[in-house]
């Protein structure tokens, strides 16, 4: 065996999210019964993983001159944050609109009245390419203060063919240029443009289907539809993801969010890996979720966004977790609903707002989220053969994550072996 | 006239904070009429600030080989925080107790069951004065990073003679060991220790004015109490506060968290500087406050507190600042009931929960949160003669302040005129 390029050692708990099945995310019992490692430390090579153990089994053979030792006494030691639901690549932003919303408009009327998305979406196609990607870089550096080493993207503000398809490749770019990885999900339907208001939701569909969703083989994994009341009706959003399916996307869908259209389970008798928002799913159509996709699809919960949007419906994250539905946390990073990048403060407020407990908050943010954009295999645990993307936090033990409320209690954030 | 030492300039927009009476805090209208300049520059000589204008002001003459410029293109600059409401100085944490709440248990059960305030008294009596010292430093580097330059700190996690003696002179220490600057609070009268449980609260107060008060002249400038079912009642607390006034404390009183007591409205009868939290205090009473203390007395909102025990009351900021009472935002930073020193995330709580808008939530986190400890004449604006507590911000607005949800806005900070 070669010698260790990097071991992380001495730390108070290493959190491993390893003991569930390879098979499927964790669910029910098993959010919360991974295993947690006193006195622990994690080996790498290169960019994997090749041990994690207690001290007194680290192998001191492996052990060479070259090996970079970090010492994490007194910390814990858990996997990089796998941030599941973004929408990265945008232009300007809604500060002013924030007013607004303080003043009483609601998010539905500030959509009908042009402002919403559809404000991103002018920002976003007046912006050149160069400005994007800069943007994105911007807040990718943001994201990685906060421990995230992979993420998915959104596109969703061009709304035609050749910003939608330049969302994307700003996307693929930005996860070039830097350490954390990108990936790039394909919304194009996200609201209704301007451009086909009269034409309708189903031939904005058709057109995405026919004229962009041929160019996005191997650019983006998922395709993803916002099924919601002034966006896309629920048999227009069937339509569209059972196509896309035939195509060969992977299927995500915005569902519940607002109001309950029955999207999510829609969406998971399709096969979808994850279903997103769920603040007005029931506990009862979380348990068909489970059921009928046999603990495949993933519900990603993003607390702030009710926060944000002052809205006091969250998702029953408990519930759905005691019905056997497995969860995931995300911010839902974006210039309208949540101008956050605080990943742990959604953690916070997912165990505050949604009874989640400390344990099952952090693997929903890592394993699951992995899960959530087909990454598991990659991410989301520190077991060996996964990539080695390994945060140092300067808290004690794995309550404390939650507990110190907006905080950001990263210390080192190593992503592929690279600190 | 020297030359100045320090200019930041080109800033996008400096929020100044004047424009208000030098009289008292800012008030109605006032807290969001201050003045905004853009394309602005701060100009310091020492520990100083001196000017203050706009780009085409800037006097060159004053600008020397030895001034120190940094520039603030396409940023914010603004006053330093003024952090006025902590409880700084503990030992240990309660992140286990966090789960016990997420279960269910509420504040005032886990307070009656020994938990909560006495769990800390626990440990902080335990703790050496050496430790308490590290762990008021730890945060204290925290409140820095966020921006803050100023900050209250309570005792009362002692509770007895020479542990709340203690407790001050270690913030006071703290203060001296590093460059944000301390005002320390006298909190004695936080919950009646287990030793007066029989004895009462009315012997408990009147032990801490025989044996403690008189040892606390110059050390600590306010003596504050906790009115509250489980802690003190309002009888109780009107006679503590009543002779700590003979004895020339400045007063401050915890009111109004959980039960409308009517402890805000007799502390500002009694000429209270602060009344803190008043999450059930009416607007009615608010503007009785507002009369009976001339505008004076200041009602220091805590936001993040309700999020963090799960209740749905917030404090009337809206109707309060209607009504003509000057506000404050804070954080309470403290183990129990709010482990977090982000400030920002306060400001944000507060638009969103108590109908803040930026503009106003930013000056209560300066200028009126400076008047809230009394520092106003040292403090909390960017005006000549103050001190040069100075951020400069990686936004480009006031708006964009509380917008970015949870985020640290900060990518410079000045105290004192040093970097
Ligand atoms: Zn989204
Ligand atoms: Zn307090």
């Amino acid at each position: 065996m070669l010698p260790y390029t990097l071991v992380i050692q001495h730390a108070a708990q290493v959190l491993t999210m390893a003991g569930g099945s390879a098979e499927r995310p964790l669910a029910g019992p098993n959010l919360s019964s991974w295993t947690i490692i006193e006195r622990g430390y994690v080996a790498c090579v290169g960019d994997k993983i090749v041990a994690v153990g207690a001290m007194n089994e680290l192998n001191l053979a492996h052990i060479g001159p070259e090996t970079r030792l970090i010492d994490a006494t007194g910390c814990v030691v858990m996997p990089g944050l796998v941030e599941c639901h973004t929408h990265l690549v945008f232009g300007g932003n809604r500060a002013d609109e924030f007013e607004r919303k303080l003043r009483g408009e609601s998010y539905l009327d500030i959509l009908t009245s042009g402002g919403g998305i559809l404000s991103t979406v002018r920002a976003t196609r007046a912006a050149s390419e160069a400005e994007l990607l800069a943007n994105a870089l911007h807040h990718l550096e943001g994201f990685r203060r906060y421990g995230i080493t992979t993420l998915e993207a959104k596109s969703g503000y061009g709304l035609d063919r050749d910003t939608e398809l330049r969302l994307v490749r700003v996307a693929r770019e930005a996860g070039h240029r830097q350490p954390v990885r990108v990936v790039p999900t394909f919304l194009g339907a996200h609201v209704v443009p301007p451009e086909f208001k009269e034409a309708g939701p189903r031939a904005y569909v058709d057109f995405m289907l026919r004229e962009v969703l041929s160019d996005l083989k191997g650019e983006a994994a998922f395709v993803d539809v916002f099924c919601e009341q002034g966006a896309f009706p629920l048999a227009v959003a069937r339509y569209y993801l059972e196509q896309a399916h035939k195509m060969g996307f992977g299927l995500k869908i915005h569902a519940e969010q607002l109001h309950d259209l029955g999207g999510c389970e829609m969406a998971a008798e399709l096969g979808a890996t994850s279903v997103d928002h769920c603040d007005y799913l029931t506990p009862a159509a979380a348990a068909r979720i489970a059921q009928v996709s046999q603990g495949r699809t993933v519900a990603v919960l993003l607390p702030l966004v009710p926060l944000f949007l002052r809205q006091s419906q969250y998702a029953a994250g408990r519930e759905f977790i005691d019905n056997g539905l497995p969860v995931a946390l995300s911010t839902d990073f974006n210039p309208g609903s949540c101008p956050s990048k605080n990943l742990w403060l959604a953690l916070s407020v997912a165990c505050l707002k949604m009874g989640l407990r400390p344990k099952e908050a952090v693997a929903a943010a890592t394993l699951n989220a992995a899960w959530a954009i087909g990454q598991q295999h990659d991410c989301g645990s520190l077991e060996p053969g996964k990539r080695a993307d390994v945060l140092v936090l300067n808290v004690g033990s794995v309550a404390e994550i939650p507990y110190w409320l907006g905080e950001n209690p990263v210390r080192d954030v190593v992503i592929g072996g690279q600190w």
